[in-house]
């Protein structure tokens, strides 16, 4: 298939997106070409528009496509809560666990020395001069629960006391090891429910 | 999430990738937009080269840039030789096996009934057009070694009789109910070598 320029760069460009490999890679664009066209069409559409339109949140770093993102801007929001979560997905799970009407702080992360990401690299100098502004009253700690997520939580958890707010932490539901994003609905609404001071 | 709607259309388009459920759509729309928003560019660019340079080999069916394909075109090929395949997948995972050296024909399909598939969708006319210009001594029958890729080989067996034209089947080697493109270059290599009368 070395004639196939077109049809090689496509496979290649496929492997950027995560857990396709070469073979996923190859079926999905034998699949598109042999089959579906449109999709084709329509994924390179949409993938240009959103990376043209996606930006952060200024407030609370989450995607958005306006300065300041619809729950930030929200009136029914009440702005004395802010729930720290390590990723939009896991703001997604949360919010529609429907128990949260709080605020949010995305950190696109989470601390992992090993890896060499520290409290810059996932936005701690912007959440610190967010707690700073005043107004929040309690900070929700919701990064997972795995030791990485443990530690960041804890890492938090003492630059919201210092500031003489309360942390709490998400507790009960969420296994040891679990990951937000594949939690149910119900867990996570009990795990908000239950947390606890941190 | 709702105010994100170029988001929100990403996930949608790229659940038309095989394999593609909401949750994966969701993190490679994450994973494009968060971390590697460059890939995103190159995978749109990618499939609207693809989609608009990539046509089909007016001869045996395969996926390329030209009319005629470099394997159909190429004088290195033994013309007395047809390979019929179901797919481009296999076309590659058999030529790749070094064993075979003449020319193919890409059904992209198999004969299904059940699901409406004829001969007709599989482009046996075309093949049959291709058989009456003379110059194939043998055509291999390599569809896949499943109930609908025997049918569709037994099928296609008895047209390339008709014509006094030998027919064999690839044989030893690939598992009972075994996808081609899933089979490793030694078995492919055993299974072509052991090709037998259909
Ligand atoms: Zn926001
Ligand atoms: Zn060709």
């Amino acid at each position: 298939m070395s004639d196939i320029p077109a049809l090689e760069a496509l496979k290649q460009a496929l492997r950027r997106l995560p857990g396709v490999g070469p073979k996923s890679a190859q079926r999905m664009a034998f699949h598109l070409l042999e089959r579906d066209r449109e999709g084709a069409r329509r994924i390179a559409q949409a993938l240009s528009e959103a990376v043209e339109r996606v930006i952060r949140c200024r407030r609370c770093n989450n995607f958005s496509e306006s300065e300041l993102c619809d729950i930030c801007s929200s009136p029914r929001r009440d702005g004395s809560l802010l729930c720290i979560v390590e990723s939009p997905s896991d703001l997604i799970s949360l919010d529609q666990s429907g128990v949260y009407n709080g605020l949010y702080f995305v950190l696109m992360g989470r601390l992992s020395p090993l890896d060499g990401i520290g409290p810059e690299d996932i936005g701690i100098p912007r959440l610190e001069a967010l707690l700073d502004e005043g107004g929040v009253k309690e900070v929700v700690l919701a990064t997972n629960l795995t030791v990485e997520g443990e530690a960041t939580a804890h890492y938090i958890g003492e630059l919201v006391r210092q500031r003489n707010i309360k942390a709490t932490r998400i507790a009960y539901g969420v296994p040891i090891g679990g990951e937000l994003e594949y939690t149910d609905r119900m867990t996570l609404a009990r795990a908000l429910s239950g947390r606890r001071e941190a």
